[in-house]
């Protein structure tokens, strides 16, 4: 793992220009370069300052704890739930959100411009051209509005299904049914492309098997540029073990693409049952995190990101839902629903801020004033005599750099 | 079902280029439209005369069953066993067998050219790109040396689990895990139609989940040009059933092209357990037909042709072994393994040249030399005064033809 994630740095550090020899200086990692992201979603109402009282001081609490692990977060754009009436999108609240984990240095992601769950229900009154007028027009006015903030988006969610999905009627379905898996790709995909030709594109899916091969080859071959491939891996019938997870690997990182983990979920309670086939059939009054599954989890938790860590077209894991309580009453989070963090929490912090983290380290310049270390690829800071500057460690190996303060 | 597959017929009948009047005159049908299919595996040794004794004799009764109830044959073209040893391939064989078919008016398909299962082991020896020549050169051969008997091939089989087939190792894997689905089927079909531009050429797979819709929407996307669709529906763990049926109809007639019911097996036995994947892993010493399997069986095969039939798209269903013993020793065919035909095979019968067969009849021409009748698409003959001339009802509907004696 170490081979993909770590450098050997040298890194010449200059005052005012001038190499600085035989001078202790501290040397500090400030940021990964791989995104260890965490859903948002819990956090917009703290961040656009809707709580008071205890609802306030629990959410701070839970924005303390995500702002301990976590680099990278996604936010929610369910259309149906984002302009639920035509014409009243919940922009401002979303920017608020947007800004607050921007403020704090990390990256956003919105999720999802197009899918066929929770979409709008009013795209049903329209006919299918309209349909995708309606649609192309809220991907760039969501694209533009955040732009500011957002520079990577899950453009469309579970296309392998889209057009066969059965459970209820959808405007989404209707079109992509007309138009076919292909063109509807490449019409969203064209519309957030010209709106924020910097943003980070992905594909995200849930489906694992030669479909998703199937739908990205076809893709590929048609000429639809996407930027990073999303693997959805919701384990609530268990974890999927490194043996399964390295076959995933394996078989998506072909077209040499990188991938982002996204939506993961491990259990610290009962898994579900492994008949279950669309996990929402899944329901239950009570579903609690338990001190077995708690121990269980963190061990699991811990192989999941040095299996992720360990092959080098993996970018970014997405945990899905940081507190428990979340999606389907899951115990799915690293945080119980009391708010106190669980093993897996502190255990994927003495990981990703312990073991993976260069702590705050003094050297001595050489000679010639550079300073050499291993660390893992991300920001850095070096600073000496009240002074600092930054620099980055963006690929593994032999890596050189100027601190320049 | 009737308006997809009948025509209102308006023959004009004429003698010497004169219309014929007042006459009775009698049409009877030759053959259907419909390609009522079946393997011909078994009959390679027959019709090519290497069986003596009983074994021809029992040979000429199969030979009699299958030339009472089907119209369009299947022959094996699969590499490993077709060119055993490079170089040595088994052609003058098939020739015969396909010649055989022919002569007695009907049309044969070659199945498959390109698949990873029974593929040529010494591909293994090759580096790809040796292989990727030899499996251009394997089909020009073919297609060549068969025009005159062949005009439909199943080019390409099992694309879907082509590059990630696990089982075991095989050229044909290799060299579609690096060069990618959709480049494999361009290559294969573009050396097909170019070897014989006037074949039907398949795409021809069991998956019959989205994996396969994914991968027709790529190629037809990418520019590839297929002709007709296999949906392959051996039925060991149970007769599909109408709706299921029509649901895999509904979902692959979307592209347009038309749809071949292949490799087709319902069992009058036992039934395999649902929890099998591979049908390969089910290995039983005995497989025995039963009674009341084989009443069950007889049930399912009328309604299976009768759903296959109430779709428009459907051109032909390929049934997969007309006598038990066959591929995993399934009692799947029509006729026992003492050569003895199950009520499957007269319930068929009783369809395809009973209900749906216009028997001979004498009709009266009308004033202008015309007949009218009602009948299922395919060919007729008409007859009078020792003269006769074939037509065809190519389309349902209202139908015009001239039948010039």
């Amino acid at each position: 793992m170490r081979k993909n994630r770590t450098a050997n740095a040298t890194i010449a550090v200059t005052l005012d220009g001038v190499p600085l020899p035989d001078r202790d200086v501290l040397v500090s990692q400030r940021d990964h370069r791989f995104l260890f992201g965490c859903t948002g979603f819990d956090l917009v109402p703290f961040a656009n300052g809707e709580l008071t009282g205890e609802a306030a001081a629990r959410a701070e609490r839970l924005a303390g704890h995500w702002l301990g692990l976590f680099n990278f977060v996604t936010l929610p754009f369910y259309w149906g739930q984002f302009e639920q009436v035509r014409g009243q999108a919940g922009t401002a609240r979303l920017r608020k959100a947007a800004a607050w984990f921007r403020e704090r240095g990390h990256p956003v992601k919105g999720h999802p411009l197009v899918w066929h769950t929770v979409t709008a229900d009013w795209l049903m009154d329209l006919p299918n051209e309209e349909i995708a007028r309606a649609q192309v027009d809220r991907i760039r006015r969501e694209v533009s509005d955040f732009s500011e903030f957002i520079d990577m988006w899950d453009v469309i969610n579970e296309v392998v299904i889209m057009p066969i999905f059965d459970k209820y009627d959808n405007g989404i379905t209707r079109l992509c049914r007309e138009i076919g898996r292909i063109p509807m790709v490449r019409m969203v995909f064209d519309a957030a492309r010209e709106a924020d030709p910097h943003a980070t594109l992905l594909l995200n899916d849930f489906d694992m098997s030669a479909a998703y091969e199937c739908l990205v080859e076809g893709l590929l071959e048609a000429g639809v540029r996407i930027d990073a491939l999303g693997l959805q891996s919701h384990m609530h019938q268990g974890y999927w073990g490194e043996e399964r997870t390295l076959a995933v690997l394996d078989r998506f990182s072909r077209y040499g693409l990188p991938l982002h983990f996204t939506e993961t979920t491990i259990l610290s309670g009962e898994l579900m049952p492994g008949h279950i086939t669309d996990l929402n059939d899944y329901q239950v009054a009570s579903w609690p995190s338990t001190p077995e599954g708690e121990e269980r989890q963190a061990g699991e938790i811990v192989r999941h990101y040095r299996t992720l860590l360990s092959h080098p077209s993996v970018e970014a894991m997405t945990y899905w839902g940081m507190a428990d309580g979340g999606w389907l009453g899951a115990p799915g989070g690293f945080v119980r629903a009391d708010g106190s963090p669980k093993p897996s929490y502190e255990a994927a912090r003495a990981l990703i801020k312990g073991d993976w983290w260069f702590p705050p380290t003094t050297l001595r310049t050489d000679a010639e004033g550079r300073v050499r270390f291993t660390g893992f690829l991300g920001a850095y800071e070096v600073s000496a005599a009240g002074r600092a500057a930054a620099f980055h460690l963006d690929s593994p190996g032999e890596s050189r750099a100027v601190a320049a303060m």
